[in-house]
């Protein structure tokens, strides 16, 4: 049986979560409270050197990085195209959601809903807001003439951007304006076997 | 043909090069000044809405991000492990990269050996030489016991964290204790039709 080292607010957590469920796949939960440091024990980084959630194991093996995972439980499912340059595109997209993505929204939300410490990090906060407002626009212009990102089916490139989109408000984004990724968000939950972000 | 929209200093750019070279790939390339500009044209936003180099045209299509097409090259070549498991960690080490390292190691190369404005990133640059410093250690722990990142084979995973992290001197990184990674990066020259950063 798998197992998922998972935090509940996290959205990189969140995606394992949403896609294990969208599979019909067992699993049991480890509950990882990063915040009291818990992913950063001697234990925890035998698993994950790089000391981190989700990290899945499965056979005696440990796999980090929410990305990762997701491709590993994909492969040969609905949730990933089956065509080369379709499957290149999804790693486009999960690469966009972890380079120009996540370090700037996910890190907001961070700061002000989870930390809340929102005053401390007003500086670094600054640059957070216009590089993760810069993000949104690229999707907002692919989803313009398009239902999902790749292939127009739903796959993992959707739930990897879904994950801190439709929370990005908790980090003071204003999504008012993004009507398109407004009307993904009612795609992506539209979906069978669609769960919230805190569900497991 | 494939034609590669590249920036020679660029360590994203250069896995490119490195890997279609190592392949036996013909390629165009095609010059992109980032310091100019001319990778935020109307025209490169058409190919890329992310703005960033390097970009990989073939027949009609284009692909961003660095690491999604060093998969797309890759797949079924001698630089990408069949089992579906290695497979899967490889994409963990390109995450990795993207996420722990790349921001940390070569933007302070960009900043200190491109821009040459040390000064004017003096306070970010510390937060950037202790995370690049985590993600050296991250990577000399591993390569302890490993003559390569997944499957002891050169992959795709080498070659994307030896893009930047062979040249993390230019960023002032001291890599003098850093003996399994300095062991490796021999290792990776050793490589049949290996080339430098700057070469096409």
């Amino acid at each position: 049986m798998y197992k998922l080292y998972d935090f509940l607010p996290s959205g990189n957590c969140y995606k394992i979560r949403l896609l294990l469920k969208q599979l019909g796949i067992a699993y049991e939960r480890v509950d990882v409270d990063i915040l009291s440091g818990q992913s950063r024990t001697d234990a925890f980084l035998q698993l994950n050197p790089n000391g981190r959630v989700p990290v899945l194991a499965h056979n005696g093996n440990y796999l980090p990085e929410s990305n990762a995972i997701l491709w590993y439980l994909a492969m040969n499912t609905a949730f990933l195209p089956t065509d080369a340059f379709a499957q290149a595109q999804v790693l486009q997209w999960l690469f966009f959601e972890q380079y120009s993505h996540e370090p700037n929204i996910a890190t907001a939300r961070y700061w002000i809903s989870i930390l809340k410490a929102k005053d401390h990090y007003a500086e670094p906060l600054k640059g957070k807001m216009e590089a993760g407002y810069a993000a949104l626009d690229v999707m907002e212009r692919h989803l313009q003439a398009k239902c999902f990102f790749v292939a127009d089916q739903y796959s993992i490139a959707d739930m990897a951007l879904y994950a801190y989109t439709h929370v990005a408000e908790e980090g003071e984004f204003d999504l008012s304006a993004y009507r398109h990724i407004k009307a993904w968000f009612g795609r992506v939950q539209a979906q069978a076997n669609h769960i919230g972000i805190q569900c497991a």
